[in-house]
């Protein structure tokens, strides 16, 4: 294998897939990107068989031929080159790779041990701007489960409608739902589908770089997120999620728009007297709303917060981490708050934007 | 006690006098802020029993006292208010904190019962503009020692000398050395003070955010870096330092003139291959220094760079990571690089600036 390149489309290359090559010392081939020359580009490709993550680098192949490097070191090497020619060059399984000045060589695996990233050939199912997938994927990956005792909640739904995307996560204490209605191009097909949450901050951070489209195709068992330049494919995970659609309230016995960023301040600091348990109280009652928090040790904490309220008086516990996060993922100026009791999910929307909605469970005091 | 400021300036003094606080379980007190009402101000004060930092905020003072709070619960809340007028006041040891809608109240200890921070009233030995301080502080704090073994060592060296002050710090691998001439007022005091590392750390971020003169001035066996709003008071190390004067070489074998950029990026690829060691080789020949790693696992690496040499041939084995720290510390396009033997100390300068050296030992084959 003979190929040349510039430095930096392939430092780029490399800086994408090595993100999810972790250190693996029972498959120390999976530690190694694999590198290929395809219809005369050189193809980057890397996994965690969950993962596979495939890119290209446009170049002159002398010499057609495929090899798997140490990816931690062939990044860190040709991160420090500057941004000239690179010569790739194969021989007996090293690498050596020459940049004016820099010479290195690797000593690498054959690549017909790497494992083999499923390719996906079916068509699309859906086409979305790359800056609106993430801004999505963002909003409600982190409401995720992290418990693999329900795996089939670790994992993000993507279910595709008729004319929309619409996307959910939960851990059983909050919901993040986001639909998205901007889409270039979508098949006929119905289907609902759950993808690890790695995948979707893989997608995300992919994605988030580039301007563009990207395509989500579906293989037997797989999923294809494809920009084009780089390819994202990953496992699903088996199982039924929860209906959680019912859970969602659609009516409040009380209600409030409030000013969000005046919020998050006296969230933040209601938390500092909530340190061992988490738990601020919220008090709605008319045109106010009450925060509540205290520590036996340090004090407590009492903070206003005049709002537009309908309804009547509720008291409520709450993880104050669980309001940041979804106040983190609101960028309206205003949210709306929809409460029914001290023990039912909470209702969190940006005003004005029907697209999102977080629900928060709240904490029981027994 | 009760005092009316405004949350900025309370934020800014809580936020610079909290750093050095840690958790402390055996003397809590030292988790604690001391508030002392002084001359119509607030005095923020907090302590780690090595050093002092007293801060002020200008206020109204209605009523005189003081009291300690907790220092990360009290800078958590006053950062999470508006910018707006804060009212602080106390009652049989409950600090309530009042601004707009936000209302809170602290457990706090008797002010009586906190450590004394020392204080210094000697005339200054030195006044210094702040960012000429910094900026000396820096250059050299990172090659003091963190093992206790030899706790001379383990400070910052300050040598007050007739026009100059000199600053000098090593771990017995490398030593940092700078001078500084532009000094505002000089005392006749000639002097050599061990600051404790930790001290320089925190004098520089403190010092770096502010514009104006430093003054130094000495206690019985305190220093006292005093800003004017901002005063960090230590304690000084006993013990001799090293007299390293005599192993900073004067005259060379070889010596080269090297672009700092392009020698950082040639170590940076060289330490790919020295993951175990930290060693890489340069190799100091005619018009050129050769950088060599190699790594029995990964494979190796040759990098060339182009230099303005003299002098006979020298190569020399080095842990790149301290060449990459002293240059770090240089800001010059070029670099002087001073070799004799592969068993002497190595000097690093920045051409055209003779007030910084910085000295590596090389690494010994046996």
């Amino acid at each position: 294998m003979k190929i040349i390149c510039l430095q930096e489309n392939l430092k780029n290359s490399l800086n994408i897939t090595q993100n999810i090559i972790g250190r693996n010392l029972i498959l120390p081939i999976l530690n190694n990107v694999l590198l290929t020359t395809k219809d005369g580009r050189l193809q980057v490709s890397s996994t965690n068989l969950e993962i596979g993550i495939n890119t290209w680098v446009s170049g002159r192949v002398e010499k057609i031929g495929a090899i798997t490097c140490p990816a931690k070191a062939l990044t860190g090497f040709i991160n420090s080159l500057p941004n000239k020619k690179i010569e790739l060059e194969v021989k007996v399984n090293i690498l050596t790779v020459k940049c004016e000045n820099y010479k290195a060589s690797f000593n690498c695996l054959s690549a017909e041990d790497f494992p083999i990233i499923p390719k996906i050939t079916d068509d699309s199912l859906i086409e979305i701007k790359n800056s609106i997938l993430k801004d999505a994927l963002l909003k409600v990956v982190g409401a995720a489960s992290s418990s693999e005792s329900r795996p089939e909640i670790t994992g993000v739904l993507f279910s595709f409608g008729k004319k929309e995307l619409k996307l959910a996560a939960t851990d059983s204490f909050r919901l993040a739902e986001k639909s998205i209605f901007e889409i270039h191009k979508k098949s006929d097909i119905i289907k609902s589908l759950i993808i690890p949450q790695k995948t979707v901050q893989e997608a995300a951070r992919i994605l988030g770089e580039k301007t563009g489209e990207t395509k989500i195709c579906l293989g037997a068992s797989q999923i294809l997120f494809d920009s084009g330049d780089v390819q994202v494919i990953s496992r699903l995970i088996d199982g039924q999620y929860p209906d959680y659609q019912q859970i969602i309230p659609k009516e409040f016995s009380s209600q409030a728009i409030i000013e969000r960023s005046e919020l998050l301040n006296v969230i933040r600091a209601a938390a500092v007297f909530s340190n061992k348990t988490n738990t601020i109280k919220f008090s709605l009652s008319d045109g106010e709303i009450e925060v509540l928090s205290q520590d036996a040790d340090l004090g407590e904490n009492k903070s206003k917060l005049a709002a537009e309220t309908k309804g009547k008086k509720v008291v409520i516990d709450f993880n104050y981490r669980y309001l940041l996060d979804g106040l983190g993922n609101i960028n309206t100026k205003q949210i709306f708050l929809g409460l029914i009791s001290d023990a039912s999910p909470a209702v969190m929307k940006p005003v004005g934007d029907e697209s999102y909605i977080y629900l928060v469970m709240p904490i029981r005091a027994n």
